[in-house]
């Protein structure tokens, strides 16, 4: 592109590092803020420093916090004894939305992919370790992605886990509710008749 | 969404202020920026925050600059008595990228819509009426959106305009180079016909 002004260009550079975001969209969005007043621009771009130099990480959970320990982990409502095993903060809060879990959560950072380059080392496995080995803990649910990289991860935890007497799950897969069984795919239709429920536990 | 974090949840809502950029994208690019080491976060904030303070606009044409005159403006080897019209500057950004345009331009800042409340005083007409005044231009081209807004831009243009004896030319309109007639809209197809040119100057 022919830029007719460096600060310009730059802006736009600096966008479009951003992922999903093109030169284009990335023009856009800068020629957006460009209208906007500057108090507008200085709001954004203060929340982005603030975030990136305030920003905490629970020390038991690893999730995204304001404080040392989170709101979930500080909750005297919640269940410490029961763990779900998560890739980062948006599975939290995905979870959260449910309104269906009391437990606390375990944060790994990430997912094992030798693809991208990450092993067991660079997750939040070993304090995951000691968080059962401490004691107290009753059940691990292991909610990860039903992909490669989530099945790999499933499999080194459940071998690292497995000794500490502490009941492993995995969350349920099968077809969507509201899901018309035409259009599932082959892998999961198949899978969920293998793992088929009595009808009494699927209302339950 | 249920943030852990207040100020994850203000960088959110702050990305989410972008055109197109609905609360999950934007919550996307916060933990990506999260990731990245501090001096990328820095360096991308600051480079919006000069571009807001430090940008200019041509004085001649209204495009951004760095300077008072745009490098376009200020070059000797641009025709000065030709001056295509435009609406922002990316169109001037791709009226560059053809390469085939050696005039110079001029930006309105938009586009007369009575819906969005821009009228013909929200944009730089007056001083395209100056230009002209001022003499020494042969030819205007009125390089508008095909849409309401720019038809109207230019038939205000038009009349703004046309007492001052120059050229008033708009950008040919028909089918694009590639696109097959059968996928053509019959309005672009109707005018394309209604508005043929001679073979021999198809190719000129």
């Amino acid at each position: 592109m022919n830029f007719s002004s460096k600060l310009l260009e730059q802006a736009v550079i600096e966008f479009g590092r951003l992922p999903g975001v093109g030169q284009k969209t990335a023009l856009r969005l800068v020629l957006h803020l460009l209208k906007q007043p500057e108090t507008d621009v200085v709001r954004f771009t203060e929340a982005l420093n603030r975030l990136k130099q305030e920003i905490r990480y629970c020390t038991t959970c690893h999730n995204i916090a304001d404080h040392t320990i989170c709101e979930i982990c500080a909750s005297h409502k919640r269940d410490k004894g029961l763990i779900c095993v998560v890739e980062d903060t948006r599975d939290v809060m995905a979870i959260e939305n449910t309104n269906q879990y009391q437990g606390v959560y375990h944060v790994l950072g990430g997912l094992i992919s030798p693809m991208d380059g990450v092993g067991p080392s660079d997750l939040q496995i070993e304090s995951l370790v000691s968080r059962l080995a401490a004691g107290g803990v009753h059940e691990i649910i292991l909610a990860l992605s039903a992909t490669m990289e989530g099945d790999t991860t499933i499999f080194y935890l459940y071998k690292k886990l497995k000794d500490f007497g502490v009941q492993i799950s995995t969350i349920a897969r099968g077809i969507a509710f509201g899901g018309e069984l035409e259009y599932v795919d082959e892998v999961t239709l198949g899978r969920s008749i293998a793992t088929r429920v009595p009808y009494e536990r699927s209302i339950a």
